[in-house]
């Protein structure tokens, strides 16, 4: 038994809709106490329903609240219920009761003749919401030493642990190289060419470790109250956000809160020193505080203590704290992307985690409202995002895996390890299961599905939304021909913070996540290839940032088969309906499902859309496509309370 | 999209298998650190597989490690992997790499070609596993005001606050009779018929509150300090439990850890008594201590704050704590069903239960090892069954209402409010579903596998697993006609705690969960049909009890369709194959999912087994059925930490 279910349906279904956007939900950051209403839409003739209620589960105990039919509009019946707010995170789910006896539920995972777990409950959260601009925002991740190397860079003497590269050297995959390869690139560098950023339409920038530290990446901070006076230190750090905000551009560091590098000065005051006031930083082991636990048996990067009062003040609460500092005058960063995050705090029987990423949105807030805090977690994210601390995270299941997945080429590239070894299947986010699996679009969506399932929906809008970083191969290394403008677009458009990875704009391509940062080619955004593909980029960020509802509307599919999904972001103001195939399109949606598309504007791609008389739309491209459309937003009868 | 999968898959599918049963995992208690060695049996033909790793998750990061094929033995391909064992709970699952690149993996749901979620992974528990007679057990429920009343009850007075009921008064719905109608059932009643616990063969009693109190189910006590006079006091209970033992039979009490009653000493300390100390045992929400937070708005049930450190000291933590003095002598309970253990500790923003449930199960185990401790969890308990507190949990959606909405006719009991509103549908659990939901017995099992699929096996071993209990209406109330044996049986044969709620054995029905509250009809056992349904009792506990593997075992699943499922439960000892089905029943096996099935010796029920030349094995029944045969037990390939 358990036997795997057949996969994909082979019809797209109209259903029951609920998530957590504002058509659907009236207040997305109540206080305890408060009542929220939650609007079900239902199919006209999916009834008929002799009722709707919701069911949620205060303090582990259910509470029941029924529903009213508020009204229909456009080919959708309307039900509205009070769910009064009474803890943290919130959860909820809808009870269909139909006039025949039989009953449904509607939860984050869709709707189910059985009873469903607490899990994936649709949930508010009862907390100030994360900075608008958050949602509003697309990212550019931009690795330091790869980025840009300004005139200053030469001034600098390459320091000890360092192998010096020319800009144009391929990356070293194998250690030592691996990690001390050194090209220079340096913060001037970076505000050299903010006007790039500025042409492609992002607007949020994040910036890997600039702290001193041994090596190219800089996770082994030697302190957190420096910049690099290798990238150009302090000044430089505080010009580039100066310059950045100058053009609309927020900014944000990485910060390692799982552990330091065994050059920092905390770690160099204890090492070796039992006794000193740093030595309950991290976890020795043995009394000449020689031995100690470290991320990955990777002894240059000790871990932290967190059950430390003197390291959670001076790393986090003291008004001089590392994470203080640089939110702070003369700097004014924007927030933190925090990495190693789904680590912080675990060691074995140990677990701090709530305690640290609570007590750093406490104060990350508290500095400025208006900053923001991601985690890195790069496998299942759903125990740490449930509001409580991190407002996304840098995460691969829910987006990332599923989309290379449907979207990779059968045979992808082999990739060489750390150590040098071959290895002859593709890279595929350091998991062990013999290369990229193969999925369909439907896999695609369940996966998708499956992984924001139980995350509330305000976490998932900030989960950022990557195609490739730098610790994964470059998404279009392993593209099935034609596929990059697919994939692109989704992550601009699906829920969730929109990631471009410096240099995939340039079309570059990497075997492994060492690879990936790749000096970025200057100078060659004139040649055809590169052109075509900046203007993608630029064209997509543009249809992000031009249409909100991308940012924070409602998610409705549409249809998912092998090859093509079809969805749309829907809110009272637009709704953009979205097409993306890895193979051809010859698709119809059922009348009922979308209404305006009689209206329909195109906004990207090549796809013919046409309405029929009875309301069905057929969809036809040639594959790989990606094409959206802007329609009329969703007409929604009047919320009770209004009336 | 989304929408309902088909539902029941047409025929059974022979699939790898792995459960925490001693035929796959090495050790159920490992230290952390140690290395368990975790088996696979994959279907001989199934692949050919490249290659089968498990993947964990410690401090949520993966670790992967590789399986060897150990051996084939009656058709089963077996692999081995270790596993180091890193957090308290530490999860892990199995991925399938076909030789044609194909990947999958096996989880706690079973089988899956996407990535899957950490909340559904196998767990191991590192931590010493409950007294193993928990698993061996049949436990018997009585709520002592309807059990049996002795002569010796006739000499307490009434007290003020009850309405005096003869034994063969109907039970009254409705409030106040509802908590205030007085049977004066006392523990020298139940002493006296121990005798039918015995003849019944079960061996754990579960009695509800004992402690004095101002209703007939004593949850609101006024004490935990003594037993009710009117149940004939401290001897009476110390008494009971010398009886029961001597007789073979556990004993367990009910406590409640969320509230007290509003006459509880501690409550009447602190209430309108400022500073009193036992006022922040409490809620108090106004200066005078006269408003209070308390048990879903009853205000004769205040709520403890657990964020007072005397209470903890109190009631759990001191040498003569409540929990502590009814576990020791001379009284020697084995162990506590906690009440509301669901909603302990937790208020709104506060969440102490986590805090609270360890603590009690440190206390206890740290009285005496062989205590057990179960909690009241009655809807989803799979984030409180962690392995951290718990032993088992009272719950109802792994098994009771599934097993009713699978085996209930269409039309059920309609009942009574506790505020004598008629409703016209049957109860169902308090929950707002329009009556008892129908299932498949393809629903059956999916729900069972959703509800356990977040819980360590060992935990979910612990689970209780009634039809129905004080709170509940009685199962055979709304059983399809002929299915309360089938009911009966997959108590005593699935995963989990068998309950016996008294009076069930008597063929007792009652349509909520207070008319179940039913006096038991001592002389009424002769009668024929009650004397059936004693036996029918008796012969399922005695099939329980005399098959270990029934307590301990694997679960496999071998079929499932509308109206049968057939399983077995499986160690290195012996095989115990189970049919139960709701109508007739002709099923065939294909031949390779269960060897030793020629050898099959009838257990329990009217049912044929027949087994082909080319081993598939054909069952047929006149439904409804429940059969039970004995097969050899699986023949295991030698470890590779034995060779």
């Amino acid at each position: 038994m358990s036997a795997p279910l057949p996969h994909p349906l082979p019809l797209p279904h109209l259903l029951p809709h609920h998530d957590g956007s504002p058509l659907h939900v009236s207040a997305d950051a109540p206080a305890l106490g408060d009542v929220v209403r939650v609007r079900l839409r239902v199919p006209a003739g999916y009834g008929p329903l002799a009722a709707v209620r919701t069911r949620s589960n205060p303090d582990h105990e259910p509470e029941w609240t029924d529903a009213e039919r508020i009204g229909t509009a456009d080919g959708w019946d309307w039900w509205e219920a009070p769910v009064t707010v009474r803890n943290p995170r919130h959860g909820y789910r809808f009870l269909l009761q139909h006039e025949d006896g039989r009953i449904e539920w509607l939860n984050q995972t869709g709707i189910h003749r059985l009873e469903t777990l607490d899990a994936e409950d649709f949930a508010l959260v009862a907390a100030p919401t994360p900075p608008a601009w958050l949602h509003e925002s697309v990212m550019y991740q931009v690795f330091p030493d790869r980025f840009a190397r300004s005139a200053q860079a030469d001034e600098h003497p390459t320091p000890d642990w360092a192998i010096p590269a020319s800009w144009d050297t391929p990356v070293d995959p194998v250690m030592p190289g691996r990690a001390h390869q050194f090209y220079g690139g340096d913060i001037p560098g970076i505000i050299e060419h903010l006007d790039h950023l500025v042409a492609l339409g992002v607007n949020l920038l994040y910036l890997t470790p600039v702290f001193p530290a041994a090596s190219n990446h800089r996770y082994d901070a030697s302190s957190f109250l420096s910049v690099d006076p290798l990238l150009g230190g302090d000044a430089a750090y505080a010009r580039l956000i100066e310059e950045a905000h100058a053009r609309g551009i927020k900014v944000i560091g990485d910060l390692t809160s799982n552990h330091s590098g065994d050059r920092h000065e905390w770690f160099r005051a204890a090492y070796g020193h039992p006794g000193a006031p740093e030595e309950r930083f991290y976890y020795f082991t043995d009394t000449a505080n020689t031995e100690y636990e470290c991320w990955m048996g990777a002894k240059s990067l000790p871990k932290f203590d967190w059950s430390s009062d003197e390291l959670r003040e001076r790393f986090i609460t003291a008004d001089d704290s590392v994470v203080a500092r640089w939110l702070k005058a003369p700097y004014g960063a924007d927030g933190w992307r925090v990495d190693v995050a789904n680590m912080t705090g675990r060691l074995g029987a140990i677990d701090l985690n709530a305690d640290v990423r609570r007590l750093l949105h406490e104060t990350v807030r508290g500095i400025n409202p208006e900053a923001i805090l991601l985690g890195e977690s790069t496998n299942d994210a759903t125990s740490d995002l449930q509001g409580d601390g991190w407002d996304g995270a840098m995460t691969y299941p829910s987006f990332t895996r599923p989309v290379w997945a449907w979207l990779s080429a059968p045979n992808g590239q082999p990739y060489l390890t750390a150590e040098g070894q071959e290895r002859t299947e593709s890279w595929f986010f350091g998991m062990q299961v013999g290369g990229i699996p193969r999925y369909t679009a439907r896999d695609f969506v369940d996966s998708m599905t499956r992984f924001t399932a139980g995350i509330p929906w305000r976490v998932r809008l900030g989960n950022m939304q990557p195609l490739d970083t730098h610790d994964t191969a470059r998404f279009a290394t392993n593209a099935a021909p034609g596929t990059v403008p697919v994939a692109v677009g989704l992550s601009m458009t699906l829920p969730g913070v929109p990631v471009v990875f410096a240099g995939d704009e340039f079309g570059l391509t990497s075997v492994d996540g060492e690879a990936s940062r790749t000096p970025i080619p200057w100078g060659s955004e004139e040649r055809p290839e590169v052109a075509e593909r900046i203007g993608l980029y630029r064209d997509l960020v543009q249809l992000r940032r031009a249409h909100p509802v991308l940012g924070t509307g409602g998610l409705r599919w549409l249809h998912a088969d092998d090859d093509c999904v079809v969805f749309v972001r829907e809110s009272a103001a637009e709704t953009v309906l979205v097409l993306a195939a890895r193979g051809d399109v010859d698709v119809e949606l059922a009348p009922g499902g979308l209404s305006g598309a009689a209206a329909a504007v195109a906004l990207h791609g090549d796809a013919m859309l046409a309405v029929s008389d009875d309301g069905a739309v057929a969809l036809a491209a040639d594959g790989p496509a990606f094409a959206a459309w802007a329609l009329p937003g969703v007409v929604v009868p009047a919320p009770l309370e209004g009336r």
